[in-house]
């Protein structure tokens, strides 16, 4: 049995502390928010994430950073990709074993366009106590795992040996855990995932039906590919859970994020509005910023994500966006597919 | 223009001809009921199968398929799977003509495992009048073209300049019509897609969610593509509109004919049932029982689709059968990509 920390006690943390917490580790969660870690010290809940679920007795909290690290040399990084710079720093200054961090976070910081297991080794760097990232990805709302239905996702790690450690930690009978070696592949597939899901989101504020959709997902996937081989990962990464399977998980429920705000914007709503009814961040918003600039830095051609970049950066209707990429030359698809 | 005749006046076979009426070509629908010609050319409706949907004047339906066929030489086979042999047999005595025949039909056949232009191939063997088989496929429901709604499909010959014709036939501002060289690919993936759809049903009728959605489909088209790489077509076919977009379209709409044939099953009807209450062929079944064999044949992994099989023909239980999924022993996930 292993002791490890989660940072971040939001939906996606708590369901994986609850999988660890299953398979018989010690899990201390941590939040900054005493009301939340009372909640699940006393409660064994963390309502406002996970209603109805009732937590493993051998999940903890904390709101001492410090104290639930202290033990561990395993720390689940739970945090969203804006806070994951700030918190990797704090990590490390009351670290006092070797960590491996196995990061859970979809996106890709605009400006830098870095990836979350660079962001966190830039962080680390000259720092003697990272001993390895490992990225967690693929098909996976929190309330059905923390539900026990039947969930796949993906570890990779630079390091083989790390990610063969968190496969070991997380892998149980509900929750099946598949090594990969294509870090770049994985961590860009879950990323960019969410642009295309703004895209379906706004086709489907805009009355269209599930062809529309599907051949948004397929050409979608196909221009995340096409970046991803320029980036030197492996094409069929794409095909895998952390392409195809949470490109299909994120783009057909209405649940997701990123495809509700996308339908408010195919709705007429400006970002602006969508953000302030949204009341959290859009990951897809940031991460269409960062890819567009990577589609330019990189000369990669990616449709979808510039109609997308154009309707909401630079007021171009969803509509017109819409027609401009049915539109487009007819071609063989195999062109499209990066030959 | 062009005098293109449609046999065949289900759903998709009128959905498509009103895509080829719009761009301006003379449509001459067959089918076997008078009635359902008379509707056709006295209403302009085709009620049974697309209510609510006006067709074009320039669609006109015959019950004389010698009628239908006479001024022709491109011909829209739309028919089911089952019936290809017959009525190629039956349209070549009558054809006058040498054809061009786009068939849009998704199936293999059991006992044979041909796909369907090989079936076609082969009832035309020594017939003079046969000029070129095209199938089109790819992510379409019949109901979304007929309200000309954004719809992208692929077209696939092993002769290239008839699919190119095919594509400037259909090609228009809301049907995209993509060429592609690997007819094998593109075939494969059109009718074993409808396997993966059966399976999501069951895990739907199990009462398991969106993750074990994502990750059936995803480990799903790694099985197809391994299938179709063995049998020559291009891996990246499988990642297109024929393979996973078609896979999306049939797998997330509960309006797929077999995603609900899998969900009765999941919910405890036996085979027997579920196609009693069907009414009509569920062409996913017939596939599984092709695919099965193929699977052995040629000595591929296929998981899911033994699995369903098991499930379908020999009285394993639907919550047995995903326990053992899910139950497989854990993995690299390229190894399962066909690495």
């Amino acid at each position: 049995m292993t002791t490890i920390a989660v940072l971040g006690s939001g939906s996606w943390g708590t369901a994986l502390g609850m999988v660890l917490a299953d398979n018989g580790h010690d899990v201390r969660m941590w939040a900054r928010r005493s009301d939340q870690i009372e909640e699940i010290n006393t409660k064994k809940t963390n309502a406002r994430y996970l209603p109805d679920v009732i937590l493993p007795e051998n999940m903890v909290g904390f709101t001492s950073l410090q104290e639930a690290v202290h033990p561990v040399d395993v720390v689940v990084l739970a945090v969203p990709v804006k806070a994951i710079r700030e918190e990797t720093k704090k990590l490390l200054e009351v670290a006092v074993h070797p960590l491996t961090i196995i990061h859970v976070s979809k996106g890709i910081e605009p400006g830098t366009q870095k990836r979350v297991s660079e962001m966190i080794e830039e962080e680390a760097a000259g720092h003697s106590l990272l001993k390895a990232v490992v990225a967690l990805s693929g098909p996976s709302h929190a309330e059905e795992v923390s539900r026990r239905q039947p969930t796949t996702v993906t570890v990779s790690s630079l390091q083989t040996d790390a990610s063969q450690q968190a496969q070991d930690l997380f892998m149980n009978q509900n929750f099946r855990v598949y090594t990969h070696t294509d870090l770049v592949g994985v961590e860009l597939g879950g990323a960019l995932k969410n642009i295309i899901a703004l895209v379906c989101g706004v086709t489907n504020g805009l009355g269209y039906g599930d062809n529309t959709k599907a051949a948004i997902m397929t050409r979608g996937l196909a221009e995340i590919t096409r970046m991803g081989v320029k980036l030197g990962a492996d094409p069929l990464t794409f095909s895998g859970l952390s392409g195809l399977g949470d490109l299909i998980v994120t783009c057909t429920s209405v649940h997701s994020r990123n495809f509700r705000a996308g339908k408010m914007i195919g709705q007429g709503l400006s970002l602006d509005e969508v953000l302030d009814q949204m009341g959290m961040a859009v990951e897809g918003v940031r991460t269409t910023q960062a890819a567009f600039e990577m589609a330019k830095r990189f000369e990669v051609e990616m449709p979808i994500t510039n109609a997308i970049y154009n309707v909401l950066f630079n007021d171009v209707l969803p509509h017109d966006a819409a027609g401009e990429l049915m539109g487009r030359v007819k071609k063989h698809e195999e062109e499209q597919l990066g030959k």
